[in-house]
């Protein structure tokens, strides 16, 4: 049923009344330093808005075993973040309409060197209509979005009619395991939407994503009898040479797949970091490459990973070097499944009704080749999880940034989505 | 004038009783951990070893500013050593015969991976004939066979008749500027002596060499539009390509070189050191290659820089990604000029006389391709810089070791060099 014109109106007027707010309170977000394991203090100061707010609160860790013995679960690494789970909970008077949980993640990805940025990366600098800063779009805007939608109803004396968990979450970065400690708390609801920064878009579908480190031994030796010795940084880039050839058979296989075979190159290999050798004047006797590769939908990460091991153990026994010295392929990360979006959902209809209000356009729908939470809501809980939010650009890179107004498009889009998906009762 | 045999078999056999202290000493020195930087309390050590045998003693630091404006000083880094460098001055009662620098460095190289060690590396185990640890071969074996050469002479009531400097020096490992600091402190003899470990041959040839690091930048994006991204990590390995596109034409020229055109590879490029991107999941930015170069004797070091520059240069207006970001390059090392052992000299001469009485062989002389510090005798002080050690394994690799019985082979022929280069005189 579509949302009463005037209500409509009311929203749409209570976001705009509340966006300078909004803006000030993402800029708070984007000012803490929250990478890989620094998100602690981000997490206490989401606690507190939430709790000001009169939220019912729920704090609590990751559980290690659960996630690592659960399916979606991505393994442990020294890396992995040790900080909370928050959740905010919205408990109607009367449990009428549709349940809902509106999830965003505060951790943020390296900043790579700073003399790369024109601004310091987490100075939140607003310049004309966009506002900038490391994980600002990526998803602090998003987050501050989901809270400032619920709070454009409570402006104009409104409360969703049904239940609404405020997930704020770590680890989407890295492993995912934030979200899926949510699922293994207990958490469900009729819809997710999580505000990633999608361009106005709806995500149709995703891939999974595994990580894994290779590392390379050899036995090294003085340079001036360097044919003696087996240089690990050379043997690296062979390794990196048969994981380009996995990649290229791998997007191969997008034949078939509705939601990929018109993309180029669906399928990424990253090379993200590489670290070998001691100095200049020795052969290398090691050298370690830390990678992420996508895996269409349908497929488990552990027979993508699977494959990933039996292919560099295959190229290890056709190379000389490698034969005496197989490389280790360690999974140390994303170990996750995409999802595909089954198009004609009520929570889709119910969406795109509210971006065409506020947006003046029909909604449309894509295909985004990274890890995306919604995996977690679409196959374990089997609900309609809709990733969908503003436009950015430089996500993981430099000068990250997201346009201003599209924020405030996408966050009347969202408040218009709760009050119809939900419905609204007097606060 | 060959030493009396009389003589010579009471060197012989002095030589013989002081091993075993000679062999506790070696152990005494391997258990420095002397990295470079390191070598402050090694240092130390040697000093009160000289200082209780009676020498006059020098000790200074290096002086930068006059080191990087002689042509043969390498370049500053954050890494360079600050310890001291040490000489032990023996001054005779009448100054009859020829002087004598017998010299030793005792910074050692990186260790690598500690469990790729059959026992740890600072610990010098003794397995039959041979002495374990990282920097004994290379080379505290020599550097004790200084001190106890000179002690085989006292035990018998004998020191030379003429001034000889023992000199304890660091940075031979990584820019040579130690033994360069000696020359500008204003020593210099009629020959010098460098016990390196050189399988029992004299040095008859060696290379110079130069650091270089290149450092790569791109702009990285999210993974999921990698095309548009510029991956360091995959541009730093086409650098590395031309890199040995120059090694290859480098081979080329040892055409009309006697020391080096019957050698397979005379001119090693050794990519010794790779650090790139911050993560898996960010296409990384940069990446950063410590390479180490071989140059031709005759050629100075900065003319091979200006070519090494030059190249890369040259390479990165002719790439897509680079012609953008061209490449930094950095001197930050070895800056040296390689040198000749001209045939025919008197110290030749007297060290094979020595050679032949201490081991039954005669002497043979090679060329080595790595650095040594002997070129800053023969290039600035234009004297013989006799470089001659004993048999090893695995300098610069795991499990380094020195050959005890060649130690004393080794040791014994520099006793009997002493006393007939600089002749005896009465202690």
């Amino acid at each position: 049923m579509p949302l009463d014109p005037q209500l409509r109106d009311k929203i749409i007027a209570s976001v705009d009344e509340g966006f300078g707010e909004q803006i000030a309170f993402t800029q708070a977000l984007i000012r803490f330093p929250s990478t890989r394991g620094a998100e602690h203090t981000v997490q206490d100061f989401v606690f507190r808005a939430l709790s000001d707010r009169g939220y019912a609160m729920d704090r609590f860790d990751m559980d290690r075993a659960a996630i690592e013995s659960h399916p979606g679960g991505s393994p442990w690494s020294n890396e992995h973040s040790t900080a909370p789970i928050v959740v905010g909970i919205h408990r109607p008077r009367e449990e009428k309409g549709r349940s809902l949980i509106l999830q965003a993640h505060v951790d943020v990805v390296p900043t790579g060197p700073m003399e790369m940025w024109s601004h310091a990366p987490f100075d939140p600098v607003i310049e004309g209509d966009w506002l900038y800063g490391r994980g600002g779009a990526d998803m602090k805007v998003g987050h501050a979005a989901n809270i400032f939608a619920m709070d454009a109803l409570r402006r104009i004396g409104l409360q969703p009619a049904a239940t609404v968990y405020i997930q704020s979450v770590v680890e989407e970065e890295s492993t995912g395991n934030g979200a899926l400690m949510t699922h293994l708390r207990g958490y469900k609801a009729d819809a997710v939407l999580i505000p990633e920064p999608e361009d106005e878009k709806l995500v149709r579908a995703n891939v999974g994503v595994i990580w894994f480190q290779v590392e390379v031994r050899g036995h090294p030796v003085h340079v001036r009898e360097m044919g003696a010795g087996a240089n690990a940084i050379d043997a690296a880039y062979r390794v990196i040479g048969e994981l380009r050839r996995l990649e290229s058979d791998w997007n191969e296989r997008k034949k078939g797949r509705p939601n990929f075979e018109n993309e180029a190159h669906p399928i990424n290999l990253n090379v993200g970091k590489i670290e070998g050798g001691d100095w200049a004047s020795s052969v290398p006797c090691w050298c370690r490459l830390d990678c992420r590769i996508a895996v269409y939908p349908g497929i488990p990460a552990e027979e993508a990973a699977r494959e990933i091991r039996e292919r560099i153990a295959a190229f290890a026994q056709s190379d000389a070097y490698f034969a005496n010295n197989p490389p280790q392929v360690t999974f140390n990360g994303f170990h996750t499944e995409g999802y595909e979006l089954t198009p004609g959902s009520d929570a889709e209809a119910v969406l795109a009704a509210a971006h065409q209000s506020a947006t003046g356009s029909p909604l449309e729908s894509f295909m985004t080749a990274g890890y995306l939470d919604a995996r977690v809501y679409a196959l374990y809980d089997k609900v309609p999880a809709l990733c969908y939010g503003p436009i950015s650009e430089n996500i993981h890179g430099f000068d990250e940034r997201a346009n201003i107004p599209s924020i405030k498009r996408i966050t009347t889009a969202m408040a218009l989505f709760i009050a119809e998906w939900s419905g609204v009762e007097t606060a």
